[in-house]
């Protein structure tokens, strides 16, 4: 089934706690959003692009989380960008009409199921080589419906793309010459410039990201053709996307939860996002004075980008993740930590952590307000095996 | 709802896959396993366990699915080794009568639910603290019920567990002293030995692990108690546990689906296990001629133990994973990849990688034989928040 919007007084089964909870009666490990910091990066990212030109189209990898989708779409958000077709399947299911791919689609049965949705929403989809073009063509027949497709141009981050001359331009031409596809622009994101620490150097690269672009759209306007969007940018840069002035649409994402690696870049204040995604953890053990074991491993947590962070103590830091242990050193105070207390800790990275768990338990400062499914994770087209 | 087995030949509402279908209909990612190595790796480790007086209790946490576990059942396993009360509730529902939980639970609601579990199949658990005891006998007393309770001693792997002499002593007579409880033995677990490259490594490892055990179980024969079960070792040291002749019941569970981590490993030929857990992923981009991008990332792959391997190309190798995206790094024959191409990967570690998946793909040769929930991953008790 489609999952739907769950009312979020409803006792829901299987979920890991009840509205109105404290924190002390959640089950661990549980993964929190604490509404308040959550609404004040919302609030801030949306006043940050008060004045500018740009449009911001939050990233909904970071949250798979429609409910999360519908607070931003309230302060501004134009749409939203999704890395896979089942995140933009659920969130057109729950209401959002305008979706951005930023990805190649290849597999046939997510062609198709792109196609369809097309018929249903704004869809629009990355390509970086022509047999992706000739695949959603095919789709688009078989559907009978149209795609918005941007061209992925290389600036920077050395993933996908083509480079920003002519190769661009000859798939933009390929593009705006089929009958079933639209010639939406350019995605130019460079994912590596996000988590550069020093506020110049992340500016840096967003400039050289803009040039890169720039070229990419000259060469494309040498053809006859507009760009209407050209997308990019992301929490760490967002803010030197806007001031370089060539992205229409900015993709950041992670700036809504936060997580401990973004935390370690250099920031001004207003553009300071609070870690609002927190997992709740349990001391199980405490085999030694300087050492506490707790119930939030590998399977609760992503340690790609190092590993999380106590929020509530001083002097303890994370280390040897297992499947369902992590090890926390103590020192000073921290040492005081016994069996059965609960903790808060920032993830290194958002968007994999979140990937781990069904549900978002909605905090106000000691208080579950509300359970939010993280709709998109796992999601698979129903009709595909049946 | 409490998950079911699902037959084999219905049509699976949301699953990735059809019965019957070729690796190439297989959408990806895709979490497969190879059904001809997993009955063998099953098989294998059945023949090293004849003529032993060790039973092999096998770690569910590895799978998380009861079709694999029935499989293991059926080849000699004397029950299963679970590391969340969540994963030994599964198994009780799908016929497994004699669950372990090698792990220590502290919170109340998890207490309750193990106690009641003990009602309906023989479920032991560990402490290494006195104040767990304390807890366990309460929720006993709630649920009018017994539990075994085993001690977890360190044994070398410093993670939980009390030092093996009077520490380990002191908890079993308190277990012992409980008419709630029942002292089952020892916990003697290093996974740190695991993973330790070199034969003789892991063979002294293995000796020194036991070495500390019969401190404990010699700590705990002084107080009158004798240990039943003297628990521990995994698929790296196995062997040299059942030559050291202390442990009585034997935890591995990796060597079924096997990870290139474990592959790592030095083994003697006899004890060597074949790759049966493989990620199956698609090329979605061929950016330039040494480097391609497919379409599993962070989200269908874990890279806590490094980057998965390929399977079906020389010449190729992993790296810069992001949520849906890892690059190859492509040599020689390799560099004649295409996109819409498919390839098999054997992740580095399979508990968290089988954790990121619902479904587990079951392949014979090139054909879908079965889909198998992984019934266990995000289990959630459904009384909790009703």
């Amino acid at each position: 089934m489609l999952p739907a919007m769950i009312p979020a007084t409803l006792p829901i089964p299987g979920a890991p706690v009840r509205i109105g909870d404290t924190l002390e009666e959640i089950e661990t490990p549980a993964l929190l959003v604490d509404l308040d910091h959550l609404e004040t990066n919302i609030a801030r990212m949306a006043k940050l692009f008060q004045g500018t030109r740009a449009r911001l189209r939050p990233h909904a990898k970071a949250h798979k989380c429609p409910a999360i989708a519908h607070l931003q779409l309230a302060r501004g958000a134009v749409g939203f960008c999704c890395q896979t077709v089942g995140e933009a399947e659920v969130l057109v299911v729950e209401g959002i009409t305008d979706v951005l791919v930023t990805n190649q689609i290849v597999d046939p049965h997510k062609l198709d199921r792109l196609a369809a949705l097309s018929r249903r929403a704004a869809v629009a989809v990355c390509v970086d080589h022509p047999e992706q073009v000739h695949q959603l063509e095919a789709a688009c027949v078989r559907q009978d419906s149209r795609l918005g497709v941007l061209v992925e141009v290389d600036v920077g981050g050395g993933r996908c793309g083509v480079p920003p001359g002519s190769a661009a331009a000859n798939l933009a031409e390929r593009i705006a010459g089929s009958s079933r596809l639209h010639f939406a622009g350019l995605q130019a994101y460079n994912g590596k410039a996000q988590h550069l620490r020093g506020i110049e150097e992340r500016r840096a690269a967003a400039v050289n990201a803009a040039e890169h672009a720039s070229v990419a759209v000259a060469a494309v306007a040498s053809r006859g053709l507009v760009c209407e969007s050209v997308t990019g940018g992301g929490t760490g840069t967002f803010l030197f996307d806007l001031e370089a002035g060539l992205l229409t649409e900015i993709q950041a994402g992670s700036y809504a939860l936060m997580d401990a690696d973004y935390a370690r870049n250099q920031s001004e204040p207003r553009t300071t996002f609070t870690q609002a995604l927190q997992v709740l953890a349990t001391v199980i053990s405490r085999p030694a004075a300087d050492r506490a074991v707790i119930d939030a491993g590998l399977k609760a947590i992503a340690f790609d980008s190092g590993p999380p962070e106590p929020l509530d103590l001083r002097e303890a830091r994370c280390q040897r993740p297992s499947d369902e242990h992590c090890e926390l050193v103590l020192g000073g105070a921290a040492q005081s930590l016994s069996i059965g207390q609960k903790l808060r800790l920032a993830p290194g990275h958002c968007d994999p952590t979140i990937n781990l768990h069904d549900w978002l338990v909605a905090v106000r400062g000691d208080r579950v307000e509300a359970l939010w499914p993280i709709a998109a994770r796992g999601y698979r087209w129903p009709g595909q095996s049946s």
